[in-house]
């Protein structure tokens, strides 16, 4: 045991450190990134980013939780509940709580486990209000009094007068609570509190108090995740004086035959919604700190992570090392913008591409599977979270050129779900060992296929093409057997059928990029073929991308503006059928030519989209929307760039400006949408940069116009890549010149490798479009 | 892995073997034990045992179930659902199914695990009635073609056509079904069903169909065991056709998004409630097998038990090999007895007492914690099952005689329970990693000293004392705290509180002797003088141990024969007042002196005890019952034996063979209440072989009257004891004259030593009392 503990520190060590180290260090000493990290950017309206403590890619997810008001009363899936993604709202003056599980961006709810909150008084243990009628446990807050860093989060909790502080290290959340003086001071261990838009989540909760200050145990709900267990281990510095715990469901366990006086002091627990508490006496100013580790595979496991990641008291210690863990990775891309606060919106972009996907195994490598085994990671890291829909199309791609070794153990994880899963399907969207199937395609042969073409990983690609071959041949999945049959998803048969053939046909490209790396020209020329389907449903009678019946016809009463019930999911004719991001050429002149496509793209930017098109979906709001083109959600994130598949590529430039300014801001609405558990803020990145990844899978990235004066790449290789531009302002938007390492640049993309050898690009900026 | 499952198979064959297999095997290919074993014995009325196949002490006890009507239809705890402890009553005339898991003979109710059932016709998916109003998948069956067997269990399902057969190995149940000629064949996998006195016990179950002829999961309970996961794998010996599944439960997962067709063939099933089919076409007398591991672990671990222990499709082959392991533990007792019937009574009785514990890890000694932590037992076995209250009696002194690894390893599996428990305590009722603390007193510390007394196993006797001295201390358990502060258990501060005073003394005295073992003196004196505290609840006024008040004086309002509400448990004074088993010299001479006490027991077997104190009782019946003496339960087991403590030793001789004569037998209802995890067998075991271990503990065992004309004992170290009679016949019940090894024996007692070296006991038999 001592054996494996040792090595789990030796791995921790070692993760911590990379190639060039040193030069790391010798940065990160002299310039703090982590100061231009503002957590609070998108935590009002539709962001969904919670403004909590994590380390990059962390597993602890430790947050402020504001949501109980709507969860509590209302307990139904509605709009305010859907607010409430990430737990945290920026609106609201009360929060409920601290949760260790929180998604970053999504537009689905789950998570927010195991919440914690630091009382004084009467032990109240009902959020809202006791039967009695008295206030429940909630507390006031106000935003002067709150701090949110890269690591850090402070807030005082103005009800009990206690200040509260929380870092985390990757699997263990550190709380550190400063009390008044009290002979009444609790800490509330709430079991029932969840985050998700159904009652009756919890499925089974297990507590044990395992001495006068350490406390063990799991819950298993079913959310989002059918069937997810989150174990825990919790260290707290000083002994409660006594504890206790109360059962709020029905099917309270009647064993014990009253052996046991349970309703004190019992220190075993289980059920299906429990609060627990324990109490203190305190002075003023007394800090009582809780280590709290979480395990996807046992609560040994969580111990085991709390003594090997935090093996002290020293909370500051630890919000140091994480906060130098995010520099490190901030550090990746040095920049120098225009205006000042174009840096917090730049550093809070690339903070928000590292909360998912997070890490999801324990540090002697175990983790639960899809198969609800536990498996062991060999040869790599285990991760979770994969929102592939959204994250295939710049986030992983943004991986590939700062993330290259997590990238390559991403992909190692999604194998290994792969192998898992009963289907024998690569991961669509999953979390805790669990898949929920949101959303349409199979992207994570995109990511794949994207890691190989840019020479990223050492998966093994044999294993990757059977995967991705698998994957893609699940007949009973989502239309596929149907998509195989009539080499398009009929209308008919399925709905989103539209969306479906676009994205199955791109997807299909991607397996063939990786046939294509293997020498398997058999399977190249299948999937070849297969990625072709997009024709089939394209109606050159009205020019667009068409809902198409099984009879071959296709569909009668079909409005290109209608994001509902036209074949698409999230988007309608107008934007989401340009997704052909494999045969973009051949798409422009499908849909007419480069100078028709031209103004097609000019109309859906400036058009006038009735509101009725827009209430309807929770994903599309007002905020992220510029004519028809939808910058909140995914399906159109290539199209400010598709400008440059036409004559007309300085519209690309002066649009993504547009986008980055008018889309992204500091304030605590910087977001126009979800987050996508990174994919805005990706979007962001290479759009600052200059460059967009528009085809994941090729080894190409499509123009854009930088918004940065000066980038400085960092890379995992070793290499240097700077970014700098000529003549840039915030007016100059348009790219006159571009040179790299002195030459000049006469083709609208730039190539994989030109990053990574390092280097210099010059941007060349003016305020007249290069025609 | 290759490697931990070969291991894991050679493990089996060591377990298999022992220090004198030729001889053993020599043995058993000469004589058949098992066909004196009849399981049907006590399968009516309250014996609560079950008919179906396992192996000895196995995980896997696989037998049909007839109580679906009585849980179905009423859905409460009432009498008859507490007839179904093991799931069966021979009067019934239907079957619902055949259940994996089943207790043998307990008082109370769990269990009943994965319930299989073949049908043919129209796929049926409710037990008892379709809400059209058609049939449920029960089935009629007939006692005529039904065939229980040790390892063996045959029975024709009469609505369908269909021989059901079952064998196990240790950890794999095995199905063979011969079904008729139908395209509408199907195999149901009730995941719902379970035994239990509650609705609603099911908490979770998660299924995956991996491929066309093997399933796996697991099914979380929150039944007598609170937080209880049986994890399963399921091979088919023939692919199905096709398969599905239908959830009974409201709170259905409503994720997927309708991307697939979850009610046709659709490999992963999760939620509550859940039964699944499997379909198939057979011809005429087509055999479908089914082979089922299970784990306490994980589904992988039940694979690689199903792999490990029965990797062909053979089902005769383990059915031999599970009757010769049968054999191999019959014939370590070989009798001969007065009467034929007699041989059927003894080997059942001896293999009732092979049912529990069982087996509770997987074949890669992995197993599942009290902590619900994986372990893995180094140095043991892990056994769980203890239904110690019953069993320290006689079912661990008798494994002290003929199954001392298995008892060493018991002893193990208790020492690591108290490593794994919260309250640092022993077991007192456990099963499946859980604690449900039925009845009283902390009896493990029996066992414990029993086997240490005995000089059976290897433990550490140090941290057995460790781990009695715990338990003994856990204040808030059970009066414990009041026990130390007032020297015995006050009857306002706690029920049962003479029942608690006896039992804590005497299970003081087993911790004395564990420390007198390791010369521990200090230890030996504190629990030497607790075990003096029954004397003070010896109420000398009316010569009956009494309820005392914290006041120190008794309770006014005091019936000794009442068995409620009087400081008993499932006992009066008159008889679990006797107990006293460590000093019963000083107990007669208290109450009384030998005359008196004498007439005590006379009046005890002889008295009419009013029907109002035996309704109140479910584990005391009037089959049970002489006099006020209940040989249905525990708490009076050694109170035959105490005329010992007299000078009539001869109405010990008589009385117990009265007992052997009236209150077991060869009938289905055979057994005269619950077989108690085997301490009513384990009784008439020793009382057969002329003698008992009225105080475990000690090294001695009172003399009684053999049953048996002549009695081998293959003792695992190698000896043989031979006993055997002269002029033994019904009517010669009394024992004149008692040689070993020639020497004629003057003291009613043996010892353990006297088995254990062999040799030869002579009971010299009269109808005559030898006074």
């Amino acid at each position: 045991m001592i054996k494996k503990v040792v090595f789990a520190l030796l791995a921790i060590v070692l993760v911590s450190c990379d190639s060039n180290q040193s030069k790391k260090e010798s940065l990160s000493a002299s310039k703090d990134f982590t100061k231009y990290v503002n957590p609070m950017i998108g935590t009002s309206k539709m962001g969904h980013v919670f403004p909590g403590a994590t380390a990059p890619f962390g597993m602890v997810q430790l947050s402020p939780q504001t949501n109980f008001e709507v969860m509590f009363k209302e307990g139904k899936y509605n709009s305010k509940t859907y607010e409430y993604c990430a737990g945290y709202q920026y609106k609201d003056s009360t929060i409920i709580g601290f949760a260790h599980t929180n998604f970053s961006g999504t537009g689905h709810s789950d998570l927010g486990d195991l919440l914690i909150m630091p009382t004084v008084g009467n032990l109240v243990l009902d959020p809202i209000k006791t039967e009695k009628g008295e206030k429940g446990f909630y507390s006031k807050f106000s935003h002067e009094n709150e701090i949110a860093k890269a690591g850090y989060y402070k807030v005082d909790l103005e009800d009990y007068k206690i200040k509260a502080e929380l870092t985390t290290s990757e699997r263990v959340g550190f709380h550190q609570y400063t009390f008044p003086k009290s002979s009444e001071s609790h800490i509330l261990l709430d079991l029932v509190y969840n985050v998700y838009h159904h009652d009756n989540k919890n499925v089974w909760t297990f507590l044990r108090v395992e001495n006068d200050s350490i406390v063990t145990g799991y819950r298993q709900t079913k959310g989002w995740a059918r069937t997810k267990k989150v174990f825990f281990a919790i260290k707290f510095s000083k002994p409660f004086k006594s504890y206790g715990h109360k059962k709020y469901d029905k099917t309270t366990y009647n064993g014990f035959y009253g052996r046991f006086d349970e309703s004190n002091n019992f220190p075993e627990m289980a059920g299906k919604d429990i609060r627990a508490y324990f109490n203190f006496d305190t002075n003023e100013g007394e800090k009582i700190k809780m280590k709290f580790a979480l395990s996807p595979v046992s609560a040994d496991g969580a111990m085991k992570n709390l003594e090997a990641e935090i093996p002290h008291w020293d909370f500051n210690k630890t919000k140091e090392e994480t906060q130098e863990k995010w520099n490190k990775e901030l550090s990746k891309i040095e920049v120098e913008t225009i205006e000042e606060s174009q840096k917090e919106t730049f550093y809070t972009a690339l903070y928000h591409t590292m909360l998912s996907p997070i890490l999801y195994e324990d540090v002697d490598g175990k983790y639960r599977g899809l198969d609800q085994n536990i498996h062991e990671s060999e040869g790599f890291t285990n991760y979770t979270i994969f929102s592939l829909w959204d994250t295939y199309r710049a986030l992983h791609p943004l991986f590939n050129v700062i993330q290259q070794e997590r990238n390559n153990d991403m992909i190692k994880s999604m194998l290994a779900h792969q192998e898992e899963s009963v289907h024998h399907m690569l991961p669509i969207w999953s979390h805790y060992a669990n898949e929920n199937w949101c959303m349409i395609g199979y992207h994570a042969t995109s990511v794949i296929a994207d890691a190989i073409v840019k020479n990223v990983g050492d998966f093994d690609k044999n294993r990757a093409l059977k995967a991705s071959v698998a994957t893609a041949n699940v007949r009973y999945f989502d239309g596929i057997g149907d998509y195989l049959d009539y080499k398009y998803v009929p209308d008919d048969k399925s709905h989103s059928s539209v969306s479906k053939t676009l994205e199955y046909a791109y997807d299909d490209w991607t397996i063939a990029q990786i046939a294509k790396s293997v020498g398997d020209s058999s399977s190249e020329k299948t999937f070849l073929e297969r990625s072709e389907y997009y024709n089939n449903v394209f109606n050159p009678k009205n020019g667009y991308m068409s809902p198409k019946l099984a009879d071959g016809t296709f569909r009668k009463n079909f409005d290109p503006l209608d994001t509902h019930g036209q074949g698409f999911i999230e988007g309608n004719a107008w934007n989401y059928g340009l997704y052909v991001p494999h045969q973009l050429d051949k798409m422009v002149e499908m849909m007419g030519g480069k100078e028709h496509f031209s103004q097609h793209l000019d109309s859906l930017f400036t058009m006038e989209l009735d509101d009725k098109f827009i209430d309807k979906h929770e994903d599309i709001t007002r905020d992220g929307i510029i004519g028809n083109y939808v910058h909140g959600n995914e399906p159109g994130h290539h199209i400010p760039y598709l400008y440059n598949w036409t004559d007309n590529e300085y519209k690309t430039q002066a649009r993504v400006r547009m986008i980055m300014d008018t889309m992204y801001g500091t304030g605590v609405d910087g977001l126009c949408g979800n987050d996508d558990a990174g994919q805005m803020s990706a979007w962001y990145i290479f759009s600052s940069l200059g460059f967009y990844p528009v085809t994941p899978g090729s080894n190409q990235y499509a123009l854009g116009s930088p918004l940065i004066k000066n980038a400085i790449l960092n890379l995992e290789n070793g290499n240097t890549l700077e970014i700098s531009t000529e003549n840039q302002s915030k007016e100059n938007v348009y790219v006159s010149k571009l040179t790299i390492n002195g030459k000049i640049i006469n083709r609208n993309y730039i190539l994989h490798n030109e990053i990574m050898n390092g280097g210099k690009f010059v941007f060349t900026m003016s305020n007249q479009p290069n025609k």
